[in-house]
């Protein structure tokens, strides 16, 4: 039995009945109840695509993930947090994996041609993010995960990057630190170039200058930290301090360390950014690893509630949340040794 | 311009037309080629819903998470794989979050009615897996990333845990341990029955009984191996070796250890499995850690690509992959002290 079926044999238009099926309220109740009894009589299973076109709902949000890598530890947690949220609706997330920029742009057009999709988490922002200004062109709902600066206005919810890394260095700068190595994400990315104002800032704050020789840009891996805190630690003088831009890169910052021969928390000292990962504890660390943290599972979490409101109608421009970061002192981080 | 325009204005059916421009072989060169050029000249982007209702494919697979929990590191990692084999093929993953048992089966009957979806990945698996069986009865084709035993032929791929344990437990055997604790996955899934009968196998083996208080059952985080860990090594005799059932108990174990003021790799050893985690290396720790290794990554892009062979109508009692497991000995598992 198709919808065609069911309507020709109630005498409705196929909207008329997909609508009732859907709880629409343009369908008054006598309607809706006849619809279904008759659905239930007849053993009609609505068909999504067939809703899908009579209702423009898609139910599924979407998420393109710029090769399979970039599925990692940041985006599970923050996939997470969205599914938790979305569950109780019955909204899926739909994933789509590309292998390059141009693929990704190519991605949103099918999405946005298919309507497999109501909405659209764009994630990882540049400056200026083109795929933000696509989607405007496309007129695909969005809301970002961070910010960026397209002369349009858009929804977004960041974490305040500026504000916790000017915390984090100033903390360093009080306990003495002056040779700081910053471990950052790329360059371009606008959670990095915050980060990058933010440590700036605490220098500056104090008439001083940092040493640019040790801030790094690159990806937030064990394996990359390691080798750029290795070469930092072979430099003379050395740093003394460490800004890790993710766990991940603590854990390669640590190693180096380590390696080094010297100590964490005696010898050097750290501070990591910590998005919360329940299996890599800052608390669990020997020794505990001071940290600014903000789960980032709360941001998907909080990000798919404001879609469902974006799709509720509620105007872009009033969609802008900024979360505070707060700075956990633990171990690795004390005064600096003379 | 909707299909239904374009197929007016061409005068075929809508069949015809979207058939034409998915390039299926029952149009000839000829009309698809008339197709196309129509669908440039008048700007028709076709709807994915309507050319789902005419070509029955859904270009998505799905994959139903009971709890935000489950995607976690080893399921995005494993995410990680599928993705990177289906973006070669513009196939989407629709990812469903559901909170209990029950709304896992309705998930499962909601992708089948709403046609969403082409196929399912259907994984951790109990031993004897009702939803396998109501997959097959709702007839969605799937791939089982694990096995269960249900009395009909289903397409899975696993790795060989009863041949992996037995082999790690015969080595720590061979180094003249005996009280040696297994901190295995929760009862009833398949992968931690497998990997308590090679346990028990390898002790058989020499004509010994393994300490039933050394087998434990529980998730895989740092926090419930710690505990569990801490509690075993109060115990008199205290076990003088850990299999930690992944890198995640693995940390966990790590830590009960160091707090008993123990060393690991003199005083205890350990063999962790290892699903390969780019941000968790077993040669980056200190001491590096022994493991059976199968790269969880692997597993998802081969299950994707399998996925794929089932569609084009592979017999599913042909896909059975069984991966052996490498055990990879390294400096956390040493002879017992005496």
């Amino acid at each position: 039995m198709r919808l065609k079926d069911l309507a020709e044999h109630l005498g409705l238009s196929q909207t008329t009945v997909s609508r009732a099926l859907n709880g629409y309220p343009e369908v008054n109740e006598a309607t809706r109840r006849r619809v279904a009894n008759a659905a239930d009589a007849l053993g009609y299973r609505p068909n999504a695509s067939a809703l899908r076109l009579a209702t423009g709902r898609a139910g599924a949000i979407g998420l393109v993930l710029r090769g399979a890598d970039e599925l990692g530890p940041h985006m599970s947690e923050f996939l997470s947090g969205v599914g938790s949220h979305m569950a109780a609706q019955e909204i899926d997330v739909l994933v789509a994996t590309v292998a390059s920029h141009a693929e990704e742009l190519a991605a949103y057009r099918r999405l946005a041609a298919s309507q497999k999709v109501d909405a659209v988490i764009l994630h990882s922002p540049t400056t200026r993010d083109e795929r933000a200004e696509l989607l405007l062109e496309l007129k695909i709902p969005f809301v970002l995960h961070g910010r960026t600066e397209i002369g349009h206005p858009v929804a977004w919810l960041d974490i305040d990057n500026a504000g916790a890394l000017e915390r984090a260095t100033s903390h360093l700068l009080d306990l003495g630190h002056r040779r700081i190595a910053l471990l950052n994400g790329l360059r371009g990315q606008t959670f990095a170039e915050h980060r990058e104002q933010g440590y700036c800032a605490a220098f500056a704050d104090r008439g001083l200058t940092p040493d640019r020789g040790l801030m790094a840009n690159g990806v937030f891996t064990d394996e990359a930290a390691f080798r750029t805190a290795q070469a930092m630690l072979a430099r003379r003088p050395a740093p003394t301090a460490f800004l890790a831009g993710s766990m991940m890169t603590a854990l390669g910052v640590f190693r180096a360390i380590r390696q080094a021969g010297l100590e964490l928390g005696t010898d050097v000292s750290m501070i990591a950014h910590d998005d919360v990962f329940p299996y890599l504890n800052a608390d669990n660390m020997y020794p505990t690893m001071s940290t600014t943290r903000s789960p980032i599972r709360q941001a998907g979490a909080r990000i798919a509630d404001l879609i469902t409101q974006v799709l509720a109608g509620k105007p872009l421009e009033e969609v802008h949340e900024l979360w505070p970061v707060e700075l956990v002192l633990r171990e690795s981080s004390t005064r600096v040794r003379e």
